[in-house]
């Protein structure tokens, strides 16, 4: 399968700061960065303000950058619980607007993203930001951690599409399907850096 | 204060179902019943799919009845961990479609609806349908849950609105603001059943 060409946005959601960002598939494991950004609600103003200007700001990106697909980091019920539910709003409102525009989207949690990228669930963010600088061949390190984060959900879905359209093919014919799920998995090339 | 003819729409959020009230405020404490309903998305289906229907549901609402204003359920993280999150990103959706229509959104908690409603915090749902069955003056009890929900959440913002006004213009003077505070609360009107 060839996914050349494919332009995905990753979106870090948040509603004080979300991390926006495009990449598009080159050959092989090659990946380009497009644009990488920030979306800043301030905290003190009215939460349905917030929402709207996160939609319209998201909107607008997406109305430029023509993203193929959107990857979204999944949000857990863990820290402090108003913020995790401004997360999980300001989720939904992003999710809205790549489907008002008929963009797919895919979720992503974040030990996902750390593996796909890194190779290691547990890289941190150090690690993390060292390795998406490497891989889109930036001059510098992304800044701020938001936008290396929604550049890594991006590079994220690049090198995990593939394998999902082979599971989705697998399952077209069961037993072709159980055999490859009994096989070590063929597929640490996808979790390891391109030569 | 004069809220006569207020016509406010009370949200029962969720993605599965969810509640849709509006009401109109009447002379006093009188609240007149305008319509209710339930929205519902198939668990099955994509989420974003399931997120944009329910948008365009709920903005469908809103364009027919112009609420003034629009009480929405707070949400809470408990209970199961995925309907949390779906229910969480649906208050998203639903607060956007009103924030776009310049509609002001009034959250409240399930124990603020239940004491306004039926003066007790923790009355169940047996006796807050027989509550609003008979607030509303309604031939049968609303059906389903979320349909009754729905309509507490709108007779509680009829029933806070003033409240929550006198409490801002307390704040214009600390002194007599303070004062206020001081009384013992003069507000227990606003939890008793209109004679």
């Amino acid at each position: 399968m060839n996914l050349e060409g494919l332009r995905v946005m990753g979106i870090d959601p948040g509603l004080t700061r979300c991390g926006l960002s495009v990449v598009q598939a080159g050959r092989g494991r090659a990946v380009l960065p497009v644009a990488v950004g920030v979306v800043r609600t301030p905290s003190g103003d009215d939460l349905a303000l917030r929402l709207l200007r996160l939609s319209r700001a998201v909107g607008e990106w997406m109305d430029e950058y023509r993203p193929d697909v959107v990857a979204v980091e999944r949000v857990f019920e863990r820290g402090n619980v108003s913020t995790v539910m401004h997360t999980a709003h300001a989720v939904g409102v992003l999710i809205l607007a790549a489907a008002e525009r008929g963009v797919p989207v895919h979720m992503y949690t974040p030990s996902e993203v750390k593996k796909a990228v890194s190779g290691n669930g547990r890289a941190d963010k150090k690690q993390m930001t060292a390795m998406i600088t490497r891989i889109l061949g930036l001059s510098e390190p992304p800044k701020p951690a938001d936008a290396a984060d929604a550049l890594a959900l991006a590079v994220c879905h690049c090198w995990r599409a593939p394998m999902l359209f082979r599971q989705r093919a697998g399952l077209i014919d069961g037993r072709v399907s159980a055999a490859k799920r009994r096989t070590p998995s063929p597929d640490n090339h996808d979790r390891s850096f391109p030569s």
